[in-house]
């Protein structure tokens, strides 16, 4: 039998009304108690509520809310506002060449949320007509073919998490130019389980020439963006995408199809991608010479730099997410790697004279963010809080100094510097360099 | 240095114009050339267009798209606006106590997108504000606690990839009323990776006392929706999460705290969760006696039938998906289990006399959805596709014969039988029953 309801709709389950237990019973102690002895630290300061609180039942639970609606696609609740992609437009080249960074600092487990993924655009979004697309490849191949998105979707597909990082993401610590934000020093990051084709199943329908060994993917967009890309990526993992997380590709990500090239600069993952054309060598567009090249000190270029290197960060505490209060906290963050599979994140509280090894939560996807944590007493005192990833190749992430000696001054990309967030005594976090 | 651009942007990238080379050849060629070749199969009638088409630079290539814009949160493409939870008007209680299916033909991949999560609500969506939202543990324990959300983040969080199922998924069938759609039969099912804190964690935190055995969750809502849960769960697997893909839980899924109960049936894991009481025996509240009991042939129920069963359905084919062309095709599908990894899914064509082992997705997860797939050649006959998963507790997948000999015909829930897409030789996907 159900229980009896009360008037305003609750429970009334047993001879106590279960709502009178936790009222006139002040709320500090509870936690001072509670958390004390369980967690085995006070957490001082964290019930800022006034004690002698109330349960009392809140106003949303005394009326009926809405009911589903047909044909929807949801949105976050209105108290979740805040947590959006933010842009710099003083960084931008134009109103089309933008990008917008992904808030890392709201953002928990690994997958990002469609609506969030950060972007980067070099003629802003088309509006394709999926039904009008083509996908062109020809080149040196035996049978130059054209594909429908339909044709694209009938073949035997695969689904894989990965991470895009673009290869300008933590710019700006090259320049010595510290934005005390999270969001924009690591906001061109984001995660989605793709959806695609194999690029190695296209190419064996198209038949590639003996000689071939690169390849240029052309997006759709008004820039005509397009990079040359090395055949042998294609035969390992790339593919030809046209979802992510269950649903088609977003519109600033490519809708209907783009490349995947897992583990390399988000820029070599061709958008909107029309074209694919097989040739000997590679054609040094625009965007893989005078851009996505990373300029020595001698100022020769070295071209072609295109796996992201292992690399974390801390996303909490982080300049968004300062500490309220002393006593205990957990210290959670992002690693990733290009290479394969994060093995390990080495986490320092003294700008890495002494480290301590993290807890990785599993299980560990290759070319994939990975969520690392470890548990934090905080007495107040200044930290200089920094994480170092290790890959499954035994490569570790480099110090902004390490970095420096050997690519020097001149370069805007691919800086996967460790990154030190200082905590001041009053909670506040700032990003600041420790070479 | 970049290529030299045409007039309409697009690269200029060699003596002989890219574009030109598909020009002027028929595409139907390329398609039967093509994919003949390499798949091993014609697939006649999908280069539905004319022949002769050439490779024209579509209008959106012709101008630039907009850039990104500050504080956004993304959308699906126009072209998308099909892809939706839908309802079923006459089958609601009333306007608040309702359900919408997610459109699991439209979905690839095993992540659910945020918005199109199936929803199914007891007394509509609370508009709950999480600054004042509270949870309070109580009953048989050494110190009831009270916790803001913020308290709630502050512990030590995990993040896992997990299914929920509606117990009442597939109920139409119980009754012979076969809908032809996969989103009214299956539609009550997604998956997230919900992020949260260990119910364990917290019972730790408010020490449960001797002989205690159940405890009762109860949302937030205007239904104050409440439903009893054996401990062991919570000493096990169970959550209280407060995100789900990487954001905080959208509105319809309980935002801004809710149980979960990993491989559990659905309504079990309650949203909006204000209380949690524990006590040394169930409450038998409405929701478990009434609602979601399995009513057997001699009227007798069976009570706290928690474990969704291992279950599969094949989306592509299916109803929503027709067969449009003879030829390859690559069968989809999703299979899971409450009580741990799917271990293999076998499909039939011929209603289940013949099996053939399917390829499945990994990583497999435990109590996740998992992809399977095999590749099929359809002659264009008539076939009654069917999958069966078995799950590592050596669980094998019942037909709907095998049910009803156990439970009779007074089920409303639990319906996990094997699911009969009949393929007709127009192409035209039919749900029917195969006992």
């Amino acid at each position: 039998m159900g229980g009896k309801k009360t008037p305003t709709g609750k429970n009334d389950t047993g001879s106590s009304d279960p709502r009178n237990v936790p009222r006139n019973v002040p709320r500090r102690d509870f936690l001072r108690r509670g958390l004390a002895a369980g967690v085995g630290t006070a957490i001082a300061g964290v019930a800022a509520a006034a004690s002698g609180e109330e349960l009392d039942i809140p106003e949303w639970s005394r009326k009926y809310g809405p009911g589903v609606a047909d044909k929807t696609y949801g949105a976050p609740s209105r108290f979740e506002a805040g947590v959006a992609r933010k842009w710099l437009p003083w960084l931008q080249a134009s109103s089309q060449s933008s990008a917008s960074f992904a808030p890392l600092h709201d953002l928990t487990g690994t997958v990002t949320p469609n609506g969030l993924f950060f972007e980067r655009h070099h003629g802003g979004v088309p509006d394709v007509n999926p039904a009008k697309h083509r996908l062109a490849i020809h080149g040196m191949v035996e049978r130059p073919l054209v594909f429908t998105v339909d044709e694209i979707k009938r073949l035997p597909s695969i689904s894989r998490f990965h991470f895009i990082e673009c290869a300008a993401n933590t710019v700006l610590e090259w320049k010595r130019a510290q934005m005390s934000s999270i969001q924009f020093t690591h906001g061109l990051l984001s995660e989605s389980e793709w959806t695609g084709v194999p690029l190695k199943t296209l190419f064996e329908e198209v038949g590639v020439k003996d000689g071939a060994a690169w390849f240029l993917a052309e997006g759709a967009d008004a820039a005509a963006y397009a990079r040359s890309i090395p055949l042998e990526k294609a035969l390992d993992d790339a593919m030809l995408a046209y979802a992510q997380n269950g649903e088609a590709l977003r519109p600033e990500q490519g809708y209907p199809l783009r490349l995947i090239l897992p583990g390399w600069e988000g820029s070599a993952n061709v958008k909107w991608l029309r074209r694919i054309k097989l040739g000997d060598k590679p054609w040094n567009t625009r965007e893989e010479t005078a851009r996505y090249s990373d300029i020595m000190d001698d100022g020769k270029a070295r071209q072609f730099t295109f796996v992201q290197e292992a690399k974390s960060v801390i996303t909490d505490p982080c300049p968004e997410n300062p500490l309220k209060d002393k006593g205990y906290h957990t210290i959670s963050g992002l690693a990733w790697s290009g290479r394969g599979r994060v093995t390990r994140v080495d986490v320092s509280f003294d700008g890495g004279r002494n480290w301590l090894e993290s807890t990785l939560q599993g299980p560990v996807r290759p070319k994939s963010l990975t969520r690392f944590s470890v548990p934090w007493t905080w007495n107040g005192e200044e930290a200089l809080l920094q994480s170092r990833a290790t890959d499954e190749s035994g490569y570790v992430q480099p110090t902004i100094g390490q970095l420096r000696k050997v690519r020097g001054d001149n370069s805007l990309y691919h800086n996967n510097m460790i990154t030190t967030w200082h905590v001041k005594p009053n909670g506040e976090v700032l990003n600041v360099q420790v070479d």
